[in-house]
């Protein structure tokens, strides 16, 4: 709840299209790119930006940018502008960093020795100042503080193993993925094609999807004749609001092409001897929606395991079980589940609460959540609740919450969490609080219970978040054969734990 | 589910607040308004409008309108020119009649022999159109169609038995009333007063809160001498986000003055003689927002209630039990309960989906609700689903919705609404399609479950509806004893169920 | 140049249009109107507003109002939905009285008895507090403080003599005219007809054009079957613009009705016995676009003229003869061909400057005026200039052009006003400051020259102004014989001087 | 006129300040560089962008940019945030090339390894297309097709010559000077210093300009002690606006440096042996504004001069002289002082119509100008008319005027045009037609009076326009003893004539 609540650990999501067969196709590639973005929208909405090519030699590019919602920032010209795509690439953005705002939109497109090429990028480059420093001593100035530009000047630079006439962008993107082990999820594009490219700790998500006629979207007999285009995603949830299939995620470290003639894995660009992947666990914990596929599993399915695990970790003896909508509610249904005591409902939110231009003043502040909330107080009056919460940050939103409940009624409110305690910054992405204004630092964690008011706290161990989330790709049996055999080690499994336990995957170089 | 995805049956909404004390108060007037529309958001998203008034003698008025939400139409120049008010009154409004858009935002004002009056008002007249040929008769133009216009010209008319030098609002809001028996909850700005006003029948809700402070906002310690304002509102469930606390409902015909010196109750129009009240049942059903109180009962609970006497009256073999989100969640939960069958959910909705720039194609119409939910494939495959929904209109959303659960894997998807058919258009503001459109009425009602795809359909009674309404309301002791005796009698219980019987609490006159 | 700067005294517009023939025709009036406005845009800049009717039965009537220019409140979507008009009225307005800005935009359209009137009105009258209050005596609220909604619902009252089901819009706009002596040139809109009105003392300009195909627009062979429309204006410079020849003016106290049918002269109100027709005099010297034609001169003639009195009325001893551009412009031409000095240009004003957001510091201040015009300092440095302005309200922005002048290099500034000095307040429509504010009447004018940095300042005398204007129009042959014999007793001319005077048309009842 | 008219070779203007003496000082730097702007709008009115450092170690750099009028753009909020300025520099656009609008804005900034510059130019580089391709292959990637960006990149550039760890941006401009001769005024801000750069060629203007306290801005004892800050800009036009003394100009290849500090010459970088200086002549011509100070002479009275100089060349048997409002007016007042005949206005403006929303129909397109000039009638029917005009390029703008004098009245129509055909096209900044559609290269020329309905055109010879430009400045008395005597041999005079006569002052490589 409080992610949502504060805008924390929101990131960044990238989408790409392209038409199959002979171009120009059926496919509206705009139109698709758009309702992508708009399935993407939780994982960003600062800005979002679409940049589409006609595929031809010499392409013609065209970009659209703007701030707020896609639906703001995608007026009825900005698509009539980008209708004759046969290709393209967009992202949608969470925040702001950098001294003017719309410069910082992605995609980026930059002109290059050999044509332009566009760039969208989810992630943090954990070495971005050293290859700030890098590029710019090659002399070029950096107009943002994006990583995604540096990605773009990046591949710019002409890799000293290349000939000047003979561009070769997976050459230039593997040098790119030898320089920055993590985090990137990117797509890049060029011309005709688009490449998807996730970094070989696979920490930021990816996958691809298939385009089929709709009447044949759920249907298992949607053959190889039948695919209109091709999708690559953050996440699975945006396939089926623009019909398509899933088809399978990039690997870590690996290097796809998708063009009209299809979807071609180049290269697997391998980690150090040793490392494990270290797909982000925070995906499954909040970020990602809960109908996306990850790792073969549905994350609503992990949420409710962590919640049962919950309930096994920290049983409650109370009378009800609860959620903080929305996030919460998988794991609390989970919790209600195992622990065998009834779900109900406390909290009735407003959906139009939101950015608002009044003035706050001390009354106002003095409300706080309860202009968003409204409380059930007829189900839960007299009784003891259990209100399950997905994670706590700094704990600020928690507590006039369970102020709220008691007042309306609640004889004890016990709050249990369904993630463990974050204690550390990230560094690959995801924008957490300083540690220092983290709840888990706090001398009050010790007794956060009485801090925040409530009867007691508990949270999802570290063991038990990991297990709740690997059981299910342990059950997985191997159900994609078109990754070739050599890539089937992939399925040594391991996820960034990092902000709870202070592991990173790979050494912080600053 | 019907109801929110189509816009149908959205009606307005209307706020007001007086400052208590001598003024000026140390209350921020404006911002309580600007708040209390927000939470009564849900009940009109078309445009918004704030009047307020100083109070002095003469009074100076401040007002803005402005198109769409809340939070656009109320730009920090609006808020500040409204922000010397010590008292005001608002109004949301949820579609547009008539022929210039911002000219029938409400509240109205006009200028009368005896000053400025405003109006806001939810409802609509019965006799609306006998009403503006009297009007026009007596040489008034009309320069909208909308019914508060109406009103208000109607309240500026001197009636004959007012001496024109002395105004007398309430003899002719009295009169007012006589004229038009329903639908209306009225507020009436004049001066330093604002007139609270209920029609005969009740048909409309209004309720009354007091501001105290926040400290003292869930303790029942708050005091006469904590009282900080007076709030009136179409629903209770403003009262939170504001800070006020719950006092009573504006009763049937009755006319409350809210002044800084408290309210007062000056009047009760009584109904002809026989004639129940006829509070809108649909409010309980779908309007209202489910923590918001109307007589005495929390409407979550009835919305509850009414999913466990469908359980009773349809009874089904199957797995589990889910909701259309997110309107129908609380009936699917009394659904569950009494069934003893699982609750789970099904469908994730993407809250950004919204209004876009997208031009429909092919594809995109085929794909229809997809792009708004997603499957929750994990939770339902190989199951038999029983799919609560709060009402079923058109019947064209719910069908799309069935196909996209069984092509996930639901084995069986079975229907059940918690009310029953709508089959006749309502004339008291609820904007219901025509009969020829409503399912209820067309050939393929005969067989529904074959129509939308569903193993079956199974409907709430009307007696199930009214049961599980006024069972509530029964049980309620008096708790309000502020009322006097002589208003006792409104214990009579009834409501309109003119939508789904045809019986109308008045004869209609066109 | 000081009504320019200050915005004052601008007034509104009034523009309308009917196609000729039988409907649907060729004739797009939404674009004549758009047109029409933006030549009339100097009248007025605040808000613009057309309502458009297709002349059917019942008519359709479409309206569209903004605030701003023409162009910024008329997007494309507005000009859309106004297209299938066969007639309309537009209206620019200049300023905002009242308290919610689009509610006073113009034209006003009300629902009556006998259908929807549309009123469009330039003026102000002199009555309008007693009628106000006769309006509000019989019942009607009024929402705005316009004259032009009073005039509305006047017309909507109906007069005894009426028969209460034969709607009469001739009788009730005569019966208007004796309520209301001036000052009022008005457009009424009914189904399919324009009725064009202009009040018995003639005080705002009205006048007729009609279409002709663009290539016969300024031959003489443009016969009666040629006429595609009329149009009428408050003043002739836009009908060039749209292609259309001047036909006449609407004649002080005519009511001409423009239908498909053609133009026809209703009815002429008279004023008392005695009075003479007061068009106001001002038009002539500053509001009024040079191009256009009152009383058979063209404008830009008679400021010529001006600026020649002014010079055989105070002559200097100077070098060099310019304008404060460009509104004064023609006197300056005027006054150098009469003295024989030559005209130079000696200001060069930057249009860009405008309504800054620069909160202006105590720099900005003292720089006053230099932020709007250059210096051309080598047209005059070492020169004496005579400086020709058009009028002088307040004093105030005259003097730092003088001191501009003086420091940039000219050895004397000679200010000569091409008009008298303005010392009582207008009733009838023209935004004059106090009396208070007025320089003429303040003690300073006693030494003006000395106060406002000049050698020398002198005004044109009353006389002057009065013989220049009048002298174009005793010379004029009649030329028009389509009026009546009756309405050729029009030919004794007067004008309303009460600004410069104190003697106004008619007796002022407050 | 036809520029005017047709948005043809508007250009760039640039413009910066410093203020003076130890900072913070008293000076509002974002308000002079608002207002600079604004006095600059002429050179274009697509885009706006500012960007100030507050001169710190390291500095803090602020920029906003936005599109359209100044005054559009820079809202409230974007003055809040540029407030804490010390120093600034900013551009005015006036068209868009390349794919992203907004992005193409400068100023543009970019991050070095040695801290930020920010970049603003007016001009364009000759050689761009192989600088491009030079920046690629090196490595860097280009995100507009603007030439500023390929300037910044070029700085960003490590040169050979420089170590890596001591930026020497003096250099770095100068080995920027090498690689390209022309055209570029320029401001480069690093830190807390202004660099103002004029190429080799002096092509584009630049000037200096002190700030004083308002009081003394036109007094000559303003000594040194009152400096209260620099500015530079395109033209001297904008000085008088925020109260700043001319200074003197930037020497064609000199490098100014100006901070806190004051004003210093670095550099002057000479041309090849034997060139000329190269300003564009057309500045005169058209594109700055009149009370501008270009090489020691105001801009209007050069246009007056080649008034007076093409009533020599091209005398004319006529009645009147009149202008085409309003960039023809110098010219037009010195041909008739010159020729002895009377000047009159022939045209009144519209200053309102501009871009509109309106559809073009047939009508609309055969009124052509007619919407945007009123005939002036009465001051030419019956006579001769020597119409005087700036200059024409395409020739399709001046056909409907003539026709519209010749309809009102005029009995014959001589076009004298005061510069002479434009043949070809403009590599260096000016936004000129096709050879092809340039009315000089068609075939119509030949007889363009017949093409265009003129009784007869002539236009001035590219000797007299020379002449008219030059014996202003040979009559020059040396001015300004603060240039060191090095860079007195700048007084050969030499101008860019390649529109007219195709000598391009250097090769062109493309």
């Amino acid at each position: 709840m409080e992610f949502e609540e504060n805008g924390i650990g929101e990131e960044c999501g990238v989408f790409g299209c392209v038409a199959a067969g002979e171009w120009p196709t059926q496919l509206e590639v705009a139109q698709v790119l758009t309702l992508g973005l708009v399935a993407l929208q939780h994982r960003g909405q600062e800005s979002a930006g679409i940049v589409t090519s006609n595929g031809a030699s010499p392409p013609t590019y065209t970009a659209h940018k703007g701030m707020g919602l896609v639906n703001t920032a995608f007026a009825p010209e900005a698509l009539l502008k980008l209708r004759y795509g046969n290709l393209g690439i967009c992202h949608t953005r969470y925040s702001t960093t950098g001294f003017s705002e719309l410069e910082n939109c992605q995609p980026f497109v930059v002109d290059t020795l050999h044509g332009k090429i566009a760039v969208a990028h989810n992630g943090e480059l954990v070495n971005a100042h050293a290859l700030r420093k890098r590029v710019m001593r090659h002399g070029v100035g950096l107009s943002t503080s994006s990583d995604s530009e540096l990605i773009t000047q990046l591949l710019a630079l002409t890799p000293p193993m290349e000939e000047q006439d003979a561009p070769n962008w997976v050459a230039r993107i593997k040098n790119l993925m030898t320089e920055t082990p993590t985090s990137y999820s990117l797509l890049v594009m060029f011309k005709d094609v688009v490449y998807a490219v996730r970094d070989p700790y696979g920490n930021r998500p990816l996958c691809i999807g298939r385009i089929v006629p709709v009447s044949k979207m759920h249907s298992s007999g949607a053959g190889e004749e039948d695919t209109e285009g091709w999708v690559v995603s953050s996440e699975s949830c945006s396939f089926q609001s623009i019909g398509a299939k899933y088809y399978r995620e990039v690997l870590p470290g690996e290097i796809v092409q998708i063009s009209k003639h299809g979807v071609k894995s180049l290269s697997v660009v391998p980690r150090p001897e040793g490392d494990l992947p270290a797909f982000c666990i925070f995906e499954y914990v909040y970020f990602a929606r809960p109908d996306s596929i990850f790792e073969g599993q549905m994350v609503y399915t992990v949420r409710q395991r962590c919640g049962r695990q919950l309930a096994i970790e920290a049983p409650t003896d109370a009378d009800v079980v609860s959620t903080v909508p929305e996030s919460a509610t998988p794991a609390a249904l989970g919790y209600a589940q195992q622990s065998g005591l009834p779900y109900i409902e406390v909290l009735c939110k407003n959906r139009y609460v939101g950015r608002t231009f009044i003035q706050p003043n001390t009354r106002l502040r003095q409300l706080g959540v309860a202009k968003k909330f409204g409380a059930l107080t007829d189900n839960f009056a007299g009784k003891r609740v259990v209100l399950v919460d997905d994670s706590i940050v700094r704990g600020n939103t928690i507590s006039p919450i369970i102020k709220l409940l008691k007042e309306a009624g609640a004889t004890e409110v016990h709050i249990r969490v369904a993630s463990p305690p974050i204690r550390y910054p990230c560094y690959m992405g995801i924008n957490i609080p300083t540690k220092e204004e983290l709840i888990a630092n706090k001398p009050e964690f010790q007794d956060i219970a009485g801090y925040i008011g409530a009867a007691s706290v508990q949270y999802l161990t570290v063991e038990g978040l990991v297990s709740a989330v690997q059981e299910g790709i342990a059950s997985l049996k191997e159900k994609d054969e078109r990754i070739s055999s050599s890539n089937k080690s992939e399925k040594r499994v391991g996820h960034c734990t990092a902000c709870l336990t202070g592991k990173y995957p790979v050494e912080l170089e600053w």
